[in-house]
């Protein structure tokens, strides 16, 4: 499951051929409960380590079409993590001080020191995305971005951050539904912005971006994966998934005691 | 139980005549359980409403003696929070460029804005306890530091932030248990520190010093309380307890929709 959602590194993809239905071998939520209950334990349980270790940190980029399940993915994959250990980062539209730096400068800021889950709602992908939708940056500058953000997490890695990037790829018809959703319940409504539809409006054109994205950086030291999230319960398995997996690889432990502590009894 | 743990705004207290091994009505942790969990998924769904409403926000401060249960709180009371709307800073020795600052500087940075919970683990109170303890600040300076924390803390709650400070208050013999365990298992070795003895040795300054931050910054916009820690169980319940209290009293609500949007349909 991981190798197929997995874009690779050495050959170009299409979209279109990645089915935003997909749920693998199974059928309905109830299929895959005891599964991820089990992933959600094992996270909690590997975080601790991490942060007792302070060897090994972990960024998680999350990026989605408005309705795509980013806050969702947050709130039910992440759900009993330590809050001590866990930053999240939301980006939104650049503030004044961060639009006068380089478009690198304020995710740099938020990536997580060794020891910590970092989560970026959002990332330095917008500055290939909303902006080459929008036209603000020529295909010339998103090239040169692309290697500028493959470098910049390549340093990361290098300094014991693994970096798993999920695009969360739902329909153009799901998004149509979640978003008539949000206004059809007052409980909902509050995250509906009339932006959405103008976005909406380029879908084209934001999976031509994406697809781009992906075709330049899901490099071997930070992959991306398409996730197939129409079916959130197979969203969220998918990820907690990868993310377990990447945790067991990194062969954590809990650090050895200073020395002479061993027969030391407190007054 | 609320009332009897707050520090009073108008009277001097003891801390003597607080009791580390109350639990109030209740034998075991066993009395509490369903209690708890029902304060847990309270704060969950009182934590939503906040990050969709963004009037109030919440900041807690956790404080106490080495072993006496601030990460343990954060990890147990905390547990099913959504990060997204969760940050949590601890505080170590400042930094150069902090310690450059007024003592105030980095705590400010850290806290939160609304919508958010904040958690301080350890605060601007170290300034008035670690530093006084070791006679690097005199009591004239520890009295204007009083002065300056309550004008501090006045200024975010003005801006809609409710501030809950939590002393968690274990007597010396259960420290020296606690300690003596994380020597002893060595799964908890890493939490150890050789410092933590030096700190021990100076219990009863530090104890003068916790009472003179209560009698002094016990304040109507932001109350001490000083919880029995010494059953983790107990300590649990009745900080989730005032917690859930004090965001049932912000009285939120989603926000209302948009106009126009009632007939809106998505194309």
């Amino acid at each position: 499951m991981i190798k197929k959602f997995r874009v690779p590194f050495d050959q170009k993809i299409k979209l279109k051929d990645y089915d935003p239905d997909d749920t693998d071998e199974y059928k309905e939520s109830g299929d895959v409960r005891d599964q991820f209950k089990e992933f959600n334990m094992r996270m909690i349980d590997l975080q601790e380590v991490m942060y007792a270790e302070k060897k090994h940190g972990l960024l998680i980029i999350l990026q989605a079409m408005d309705a795509g399940g980013k806050d969702g993915t947050i709130k039910h994959v992440m759900r009993g993590i330590n809050p001590q250990s866990c930053r999240v980062t939301s980006f939104k539209i650049p503030s004044d001080e961060e639009s006068s730096h380089d478009f690198l400068w304020r995710y740099h800021k938020a990536v997580p020191p060794r020891g910590y889950v970092g989560i970026f709602n959002r990332s330095h992908y917008e500055d290939v995305l909303v902006t080459r939708v929008h036209k603000l940056i020529s295909d010339k500058v998103a090239k040169e971005r692309f290697n500028q953000i493959n470098e910049f997490e390549e340093l990361m890695t290098e300094n014991g951050i693994t970096i798993l990037k999920f695009y969360l790829h739902i329909s153009k018809s799901e998004q149509k539904a979640r978003l008539q959703e949000r206004l059809d319940n007052k409980d909902k409504h509050w995250k509906f912005s009339k932006n959405d539809l103008r976005e909406r409006s380029q879908w084209d054109e934001y999976m031509d971006a994406f697809e781009d994205v992906f075709n330049n950086c899901s490099t071997k030291h930070a992959p991306w994966y398409i996730i197939p999230s129409n079916h959130k319960w197979f969203r969220n398995l998918a990820v907690a998934k990868i993310l377990v997996q990447a945790m067991e690889d990194m062969k954590m432990s809990t650090p050895k005691p200073e020395e002479g502590l061993e027969k030391l009894v407190i007054e």
